[in-house]
């Protein structure tokens, strides 16, 4: 069990934007982190066991604190929000024990991948069991619509991770195509987690759509902001491994940019890195050497401010208060740690 | 796209009963088939591929047709049964595409399994694709216990089947472990398949029980045959292949009631082959002699009859109508296959 701490912590000055968002969500976090523990027990020892060694795996619950957030904004933190929070969570959790499969990755969260541990078998599985549970602490929940926005983003995932598989090693991926994949894969679910607790406070459709674009909009410059990081920055620092899409032969933004522009020796070089997946010693240094002189991880950084800058725009439409100030905060956070 | 047949097939006497019940049913199967294709849609094209190999190959539909079967016998076919048929099968294709990857099994319904055509990671992304549009499927059947029924049943599969992966190559696998895997893995969803239609026909309790009862028996009935017939019977008419179970050391009845009993010589030969995993040339065929000897494959059938029976007994409480008898029918024909 996580061990319960019996003081909210007060928020400080020296603390970043997410860890002050955690402070100020304390209270209503702890009732997610108890439902998710109470949902992971099953009499089938190994579930609750590969699920807690990934929930405890230090994530930041980003996704369940955004639900929380954008519930207190709106001044409502019904036990629904708290549900929807850990079934969020859940629906994340299972997504990177499906992943680990996948993308045959050795490391997560800067530790070692659940299915190096338990074998790709039990990930499958207890995947599966989450994303069920997730299903079954939306029922409790209570609103249908909240439901409908969840599975369709639970599918619209689904559909993005194929897509990205097909876009291995595909010189072809455009921008577009990129950003579509990132949409489906990560924004996916950010904007369905704002968009939930709009639903069950009943807000109006012009409030739902502003934090579903909120959502959205944070979503895209995290997962911006995290190919920007496969290829360096402080990686290291927030327990990323660097080099992971590259090895992968991985299409993101930073690559799709010098791909579009390459001519001559360069186009050779990705071509055989990428689409012919013949990668030697001193390969990754080339590679972000191309990137620099083109400037195309700055060019990545830089979408990401922007539609971080979308997602603060979207929160106008609230009244000030110290929860919207948190989550404009969390949105330039979410670009600043890049740096 | 599966072929539109413009008339209803008539009930023939020299069909067994599971094609009477398929003619009985063949309207609402046809609903429920353009429901699966409709939904199967997705702009990554991998996704209706793999799902239409999977779903085209030739899957008796047996799951999604007990719960329109069990709408017809209570009078009540509206819509939402025929949307919790098409998430009924979803679910089911789901498990299987998963089960793929946990099993390594090289065969399906007779056809190479989809994981070998498209790889691991698509039959994982692809189940999950499945799984999350049967949710939006339930949402739009609209009733919120139905929901809470089929995502109970999805997570104690999922339970069902990390379960029996630990029981794997264990000699300890009881008679009553075994009995609590498949109700988890097999006859939950088969119950909740029955179970839904009584509820959204809003039946009173004791007729969704019963509902409920006649499918988990059945279910019961359903894996108890599957399991004997991997040690044989008529295994291959039916597109089934012969000795996964063994080869992979899974503790099925048959071999679970010689494990019970065996001594000796018998019980040397039983922890090499699937404690061990030693297996050698004419390994399966001293397995079959061991059983035979001790009368076990004949056991599982003779537990599957009475299973099948109790989904009969479950049934007496509905009026005597086509559906009943066909339902009936069933559960005698799912146990008599085997012979």
């Amino acid at each position: 069990m996580v061990s319960v701490k019996s003081t909210m912590p007060e928020p400080r000055p020296e603390q970043n934007a997410a860890e002050r968002l955690a402070a100020l969500a304390y209270d209503d976090m702890r009732r997610v982190d108890r439902l998710i523990l109470e949902r992971l027990d099953s009499h089938v020892d190994l579930i609750p066991e590969l699920a807690k060694y990934l929930i405890e795996a230090g994530g930041k619950r980003v996704r369940p604190m955004i639900t929380v957030a954008a519930g207190n904004l709106l001044g409502y933190t019904d036990d629904s929000v708290i549900k929807l929070a850990a079934a969020v969570e859940f629906i994340h959790t299972a997504t990177l024990l499906h992943d680990d499969v996948v993308d045959e990755s050795g490391m997560r969260r800067g530790k070692t991948a659940a299915n190096l541990i338990w074998g790709n078998a039990s990930s499958v599985l207890v995947g599966d069991f989450l994303f069920a549970r997730s299903f079954s602490l939306m029922v409790e929940a209570g609103s249908m619509k909240a439901l409908g926005v969840l599975s369709a983003a639970a599918s619209t995932i689904a559909e993005g991770e194929v897509r990205q598989l097909s876009a291995v090693k595909d010189m072809s991926v455009s921008v577009q195509t990129y950003m579509q994949i990132i949409d489906a894969k990560t924004a996916a679910l950010f904007a369905a987690a704002a968009q939930v607790s709009g639903i069950v406070a009943q807000r109006p459709a012009e409030d739902e759509a502003a934090l579903e674009t909120y959502g959205r909009e944070l979503g895209l410059a995290f997962q911006l902001v995290d190919d920007a990081l496969d290829y360096g920055g402080k990686a290291s620092k927030l327990g990323k491994s660097v080099g992971d899409d590259f090895r992968e032969g991985k299409v993101t933004l930073p690559v799709a940019l010098c791909l579009q522009a390459a001519e001559g020796e360069e186009k050779a070089f990705w071509t055989r890195v990428i689409a012919e997946s013949d990668q030697r010693e001193g390969d990754f240094e080339q590679a972000l050497a191309y990137m620099n002189a083109r400037g195309t991880i700055d060019a990545t950084i830089d979408a990401a401010r922007q539609h971080a800058r979308n997602a603060r725009i979207a929160l106008q439409r609230f009244p000030a208060n110290v929860w919207r100030t948190a989550l404009e905060d969390l949105a330039e956070f979410v670009v600043e740690r890049a740096h």
